[in-house]
């Protein structure tokens, strides 16, 4: 966009975010120096004060400022029930159906060989713990109200692996351990629809 | 994505970037909370030192961190022709073909009546006293060695009004008044371009 090297480094720590390739990365800069220059202070100082203030829940593990979320501390959710999510954005999408009562716990991350992320490098020691204690000081952050783990990941070849492990983990705890439905996409018309998923909504017909 | 105040600031701050809707900016926050967190605290002080240096070239009008742009300083620079863009990311793409050696103008937006964006609001006052000056004030800002002016707007209804515009106040100063040529885009299939396009390519066929 222009030579000058606050310039310069704005559209490479732009160009750093996820999605935005060098043209977005000009348009943002263009909008906010020329038309929002107090909305460019306003995001500096919002991500300034994230990175100070935003951690992971002690119990979930999603992101939050309190040392416990406010869904791991709201006492009307039903604590017999687990859904395991990749990232905060998917338990925000889970959370905005309105359909799931119970708590989450969200693992930051999915396994990933060919990125070099393994079970662990996301938080399925913690799920353990929580789920199947192994030791005295294991035991005291283990949740025994849990009967039922979702496995709520992506259904990508990540995501499915990620599940899997999760699931050979939770073998012989006495858990129910259940997956969510794969099928067709509510508003979509078969034609359009994958043979894969036509599969699988097959298979899982009721 | 989350509940909490600062999350909630930097997923508004975030979302008011063009281009970016809520779950971009949910995407961008775990990205730079989760896997960057110095990435974050770069951009935050790039849009600080950004809002703090960046200004207006003297000359042409294109954002930049001197007085005069290094453009506009360029000794070799073919001082005859001017070349009157919209913005800096139009600038930088006419830059990137290396197939003008010219001077520019940008405008920093375009008439858009709808808008409420009126000629005085980007920069045409300032592009007329450059081209020609109506007193002595003006006089001493004008370029007396510009000889063709060429109109690089975008070919949107904005941009067309804008070049009339420009062409229509330039009028009777001698200047030569150009417009960059509409036509088929290379390496484009006839059958896939608009009508309007073949249509100008027709009548400007050479």
């Amino acid at each position: 966009m222009a030579e000058g090297r606050a310039l310069q480094t704005l559209l490479q720590a732009l160009g750093r975010l996820p999605g935005v390739g060098q043209k977005s990365a000009a348009r943002m800069a263009f909008q906010l120096l020329q038309h929002d220059r107090p909305g460019a202070l306003k995001l500096a100082s919002a991500l300034q004060q994230a990175v100070e203030q935003v951690r992971h829940c002690k119990v979930c593990n999603t992101l939050t400022e309190d040392e416990v979320c406010a869904i791991c501390r709201d006492g009307r959710r039903d604590r017999s029930r687990l859904c395991v999510v990749e990232t905060p954005a998917d338990l925000a999408a889970m959370e905005s159906t309105q359909a799931y009562q119970g708590l989450y716990f969200v693992l930051m991350g999915k396994i990933s060989p060919l990125d070099g992320v393994g079970p662990q490098d996301i938080g399925l020691d913690r799920l353990f713990d929580r789920l199947a204690p192994r030791d005295a000081q294991d035991a005291r952050t283990a949740d025994p109200s849990v009967q039922e783990v979702i496995l709520a990941t992506n259904f990508t070849a990540e995501g499915e692996a990620t599940a899997h492990v999760i699931a050979q983990g939770l073998k012989g705890l006495g858990l129910k351990v259940t997956r969510l439905a794969r099928g067709v996409p509510a508003g979509s018309e078969l034609e359009y629809v994958d043979l894969g998923t036509i599969a699988h909504a097959l298979v899982d017909r009721r």
